[in-house]
């Protein structure tokens, strides 16, 4: 980050008509983002857009989720028709969607909306051997750092980070135990909801792919591809990509969590870019958060993916900004400050 | 609330493209809002507007505050110039800002955005006897009520609680530690920063309206006037007011907070229309949360006021309606359900 601008802008906010440090965590954000952009006040967030990377997973069939595997077309169809979550706050928030294809087992239609760049029929089952090859993960890296400088020549200020994936919070864990070395019984949750037997079972197939895998944290692509999901690694790209362009990118739960980890492990500068959009209630998220020391914007329970958690916590990221470019100083609004 | 509207509500978020419970609090919030409503999806809640409730405070003699006073009439012109918090925060979310002139010590000029319903120049010291007449308190509820009912007569569909006033920290402690059967050192916070000495003066000070005013919590009105401030008792009646019109009411921090519990001390159902916006980081904010119950949507440390911390809270509220009126159920969208 940019020294300078981080000084200007901590400056600002001491001489804006407030008490001093009563925008809390806002604050930061806002001085976190002066630093990204080399200047205070940087520019406001917006427009902003998400970009929802879907891929399938070969080890959904260890029975990790109660979902069937064609569920991840049929959302990414729902995306593209309006229809889901992440579209509804999406369109309250003034973000455009976009969904990227980097794994979807089935054909998906050409539409406006979808963009195809499909790398495998979904990954290879993790417990059996490395989920992907090298090349695929770095293929996979590749696309998200394009879609990422995409949107930004299209002129988005701000990028949003949104999954699906049927089984993807099974390689979530893996990725986070691996990055985190914590065990795979802290970080795996119940993902879209399974009961006691099935998350036992879950975090044993989380163990037994690291052990299949012997991963290496000091290989985060050997990582993404042993373990991850092509998903996470085009998101990794994607949060590689936005930091290399200087913008912010709002991070949504534990799958873009995962994600975030391996970019880092890449370039940990990219932290400098990223936003805890908000805390998902699956525990590895909240590894990932601690690990990494972002603190979330919104923090209410949710566990759904797509971006949802990401796009709510956008508002006050972009209020954050607007606060630090358009309040008044005491000495402007001829304000008496403080004894 | 309209138990049928409810009942409808809960059943939608079942049926929506998404797991289970998988917008955590928020599928919580759309329901009470179709509740609040009486209809299953409710109207979206907006256009938004905050009122922005302004007066002075006798107790300020007592040296709780570091502000001088006159800050509240110059932080009032501040708002109608737009070069406050609350007006980056407001233009961020599409919200109306209108200023309320309840009590503000000052003359203020007649300006568009400033409505001039001013009852007194100010509260008496709470230290000496009441800061108010009941009919004083009386016409500060009226106030509120009818402040709400214009906003919604002018097409808001959501409103959103703001104040200004210069040491209104002490009033809304004493106004918590009365409603609550708190102590005033736990429901006593710094406000806009204060060291060591000064908070354990500012508690003896709220310790000392209560003792002078002997209130009676089961007469809320008379509790409003013995130690409370003009704009919590117009607050109480903007409450009031956006619940009888069944429309929610977005509560800010610790003053919005005392308000409420003076406006639930009237009128118990009100509490269908309240939805807290944040938890500020002023201590009898949580004690008024726990009291009734309410969890924030925004939890970010902010002690500001204005409203500020409420317009953070309202995109958040507006997508968990968005959501419950525009995604797709499963049958709709063609998704199969989990096993």
């Amino acid at each position: 980050p940019d020294e300078q601008a981080l000084g200007q802008a901590r400056d600002r906010q001491r001489r804006m008509t407030k008490p001093e440090g009563a925008l809390g965590v806002l604050e930061d954000i806002s001085v976190q983002l002066a630093g990204l952009a080399g200047q205070c006040p940087p520019p406001l967030p917006e427009p902003a857009a998400v970009a929802i990377f879907a891929g399938d997973h070969g080890v959904h069939a260890q029975g990790v989720s109660p979902w069937p595997q064609e569920v991840t077309a049929q959302m990414v169809t729902n995306f593209l028709n309006g229809g889901a979550v992440v579209n509804a706050f999406a369109s309250q928030v003034g973000a455009e969607v976009s969904v990227v294809d980097v794994g979807v087992s089935a054909d998906l239609p050409s539409v406006p909306g979808l963009l195809p760049r499909k790398i495998a029929r979904g990954t290879a089952d993790s417990t059996q051997g490395a989920a992907m090859t090298r090349a695929q993960a770095g293929h996979a890296l590749e696309v998200g750092i394009e879609v990422a400088r995409d949107l930004v020549s299209a002129g988005n200020r701000c990028l949003v980070t949104g999954d699906m994936g049927i089984s993807n919070t099974t390689p979530s864990a893996a990725l986070i135990a691996a990055f985190t070395g914590r065990d795979p019984a802290e970080v795996t949750g119940r993902g879209t909801g399974v009961d006691d037997a099935a998350h036992q079972h879950k975090v044993e197939v989380v163990r037994r792919a690291l052990t299949v895998n012997r991963v290496d944290r000091g290989d985060p692509v050997g990582v993404l591809a042993a373990v991850g999901g092509l998903e996470h690694a085009a998101l990794a790209g994607f949060i590689l990509g936005a930091a290399a362009l200087r913008i912010p990118v709002v991070l949504d739960g534990v799958i873009a969590g995962a994600s975030c980890l391996a970019a880092l492990a890449i370039a940990p500068n990219a932290l400098h870019a990223c936003v805890a959009g908000h805390r998902s209630s699956e525990p590895g998220h909240s590894a990932v958060l601690e690990h990494v020391g972002l603190r979330p914007l919104v923090d209410l329970e949710l566990r759904l993916g797509e971006g949802s958690g990401a796009l709510l916590g956008l508002p006050l990221l972009q209020g954050s900004v607007r606060a630090l470019r358009d309040v008044a100083t005491f000495d402007d609004a001829g304000v008496t400050e403080r004894d």
